[in-house]
């Protein structure tokens, strides 16, 4: 269903500015989720492209903090007290004192697409000099399929002035619906600590205008800095995974969530591109700090990268939900000899779905009831 | 030991403009080869950047015709009489009245790089203006490693202001030797027939500032119009097929080559770009006319690309030869059942990678005898 629904889209919404005749693009069918322990002012120069869409904000580190949000925003904000209210026991597997916090949020949302900003990304400009709409691109992204199993030499051929290259099989070219949509940052890059401290003053100042499927059977690391993704494709796997507070690593939390996506978007013939749009980053973080987080995972990605190359997921796990707890399994499995954090990691991922699975029947379940049916 | 060659120059040549201290990059071990059936009217424009190097012209067509090369240049040209007398028998794999003659120029070549280009592709400029030099981006791409095993979402990792991200693991840093630079065109697009015939006005004018590898697995469609390798490396499995007079199929030559190589450098553990350096397509071809070279490949790669993305080459093959003979006979095997074509195609691989190793002894026995060593 899923997919003849994307296919009816697959040249793009035609939009001016990311508006339609009814309004902002998918406004009531996205959520922005932002995981924050600071005030959000940065949401001041968003304002023109975010201010009609409804934010869900996950309060990291000391609840009794007051965060303040610009006027104007219609917002919904978590702190761990309130973590812990609605997961009870549950709520284990949610990290504190970290970004991975931010999939909290995912799991709140009742809509279908979710975009994900840090609150150090501003709007970027393109090369003319103006505004990039981060959001529209993500949107136009997500709306057009993605080419996972050969590859366009002219990047997306579902783009004005493009189109599939000589050589390109036709049955191919209705493409896969798409997942994820991972945009890129200008200025600070997203470099691991080592990198960062070799590097310091490097900036990304190379505007690549292209959009791309990343191939069936190839991993990439995501950030989840500046992330869109259809939460009802792939949200039951986009978990953070277990980070900061009482963890023995931090700063993987994306880097864990993208691998667990991409080896299931391939096996359920989900697209994932890369690219457009670009954020402005502002700030890098203390590497000294950064490669305290890191440092194991530095090792342990040399594990944990073939463990994701060869994992086969099995035929009869046709939903998100399934291929997640077969993918916790095989972790719990093959990976508990590299440190007992992945069997605890392994409970955890198990832990998430379950939750995952829980609220989204009580969405349901209110829902039904705001319509005035029975619900039995 | 080619890879070992290449590690010390992974951060890619430091020149300007081309050049070295020594003169224009790799002078004296890149042979340039242009397939033609007229003037090269077209040379003039390169003259800056081309005219330092050996060109090899493979004559199609009419060998009576007498060919304009401009001034300056230093070069070989074959004519069908040529390849007849140097091959015998053996010339039956080279196409005649079709640009796949041009793979003749690159089994003549002595030099370990080749860059081949067709007479109707002009010198580009980039988004400021500047005329982009197209052999030393390839150069540079060939110079540089590549990166299959991993997506690195900021593209090329070696070039100035670019490195590996967050979460690419450091074992893979150090890339694999690069076999193939495959150059984009801005202008007329290289689209097939029924993609001109519905988009007759279609310009590519986005000039997408990137360079990448395609990832192991995953198969592209190669154009032979902008294209540079490592002859040493590649050479042998870069054969253009029959195409043209005589044939069932044309148009398909270099998407030929490019399946045969992508599985191959897959294989062997080489490394394919795509991206930069962009030419200045001049002219598109005859819709009507492509679509009869074309229509019966249009129906043949439905079948072609399953059979390519499910080729598997033992693990006894290791050399570019060896893999070639396998993958002749597997195409003679497998793509048989859809037409004879495929039959005559796998003969004529083998008779082409025979005369590529006679052709190669040949040269290494003339150069040994120019070098006053003994040849027994």
């Amino acid at each position: 269903m899923i997919r003849s629904e994307r296919s009816s889209k697959r040249r793009g919404a035609a939009t001016t500015g990311g508006m339609t005749a009814r309004g902002p693009l998918l406004k009531d069918e996205l959520d922005i989720v932002i995981p924050t322990i600071r005030d959000l002012a940065f949401l001041e120069q968003w304002r023109p492209y975010l201010s009609p869409y409804h934010l869900i904000i996950v309060q990291d580190g000391d609840p009794t903090k007051k965060i303040h949000v610009p006027e104007g925003y219609d917002y919904e904000l978590y702190n761990r007290n309130d973590i812990n209210r609605i997961l009870g026991p549950k709520a284990s597997c949610i990290s504190f004192k970290d970004s991975a916090c931010r999939c909290f949020g995912f799991m709140m949302s009742k809509k279908k697409y979710i975009f994900t900003i840090d609150d150090d990304c501003w709007v970027a400009k393109d090369p003319s000099g103006h505004e990039i709409n981060a959001l529209e691109q993500h949107i136009t992204n997500l709306l057009s399929p993605s080419t996972p199993l050969f590859f366009n030499t002219l990047y997306d051929p579902y783009r004005a002035g493009a189109d599939f290259v000589r050589g390109y099989p036709f049955s191919m070219r209705e493409g896969v619906a798409t997942a994820i949509s991972h945009g890129l940052w200008l200025n600070v890059p997203d470099y691991d600590a080592p990198t960062q401290l070799v590097k310091p003053a490097e900036k990304n100042t190379r505007f690549v205008d292209a959009v791309m499927t990343i191939p069936k059977g190839t991993l990439f690391p995501m950030c989840g800095m500046n992330l869109a993704f259809d939460r009802e494709m792939i949200g039951a796997a986009m978990y953070f995974g277990l980070m900061g507070d009482g963890q023995p690593i931090g700063r993987y939390d994306d880097m864990w969530a993208g691998w667990c996506c991409k080896v299931i978007c391939d096996h359920l013939g989900f697209g994932v591109k890369t690219g457009l749009p670009y954020i402005h980053h502002s700030k890098a973080s203390n590497p000294f700090v950064n490669l305290k987080k890191e440092y194991k995972g530095i090792f342990w990605q040399e594990e944990i990268i073939p463990f994701f190359q060869q994992v086969v997921l099995p035929k009869e796990a046709v939903t998100v939900e399934q291929c997640y707890i077969e993918l916790a399994k095989q972790v719990g499995e093959k990976l508990n000899g590299l440190d007992p954090y992945f069997t605890n990691l392994s409970k955890a991922m198990v832990t998430w779905v379950e939750a995952w699975s829980e609220i989204s029947s009580s969405h349901k379940k209110s829902q039904a009831t705001a319509n005035g049916s029975a619900v039995k």
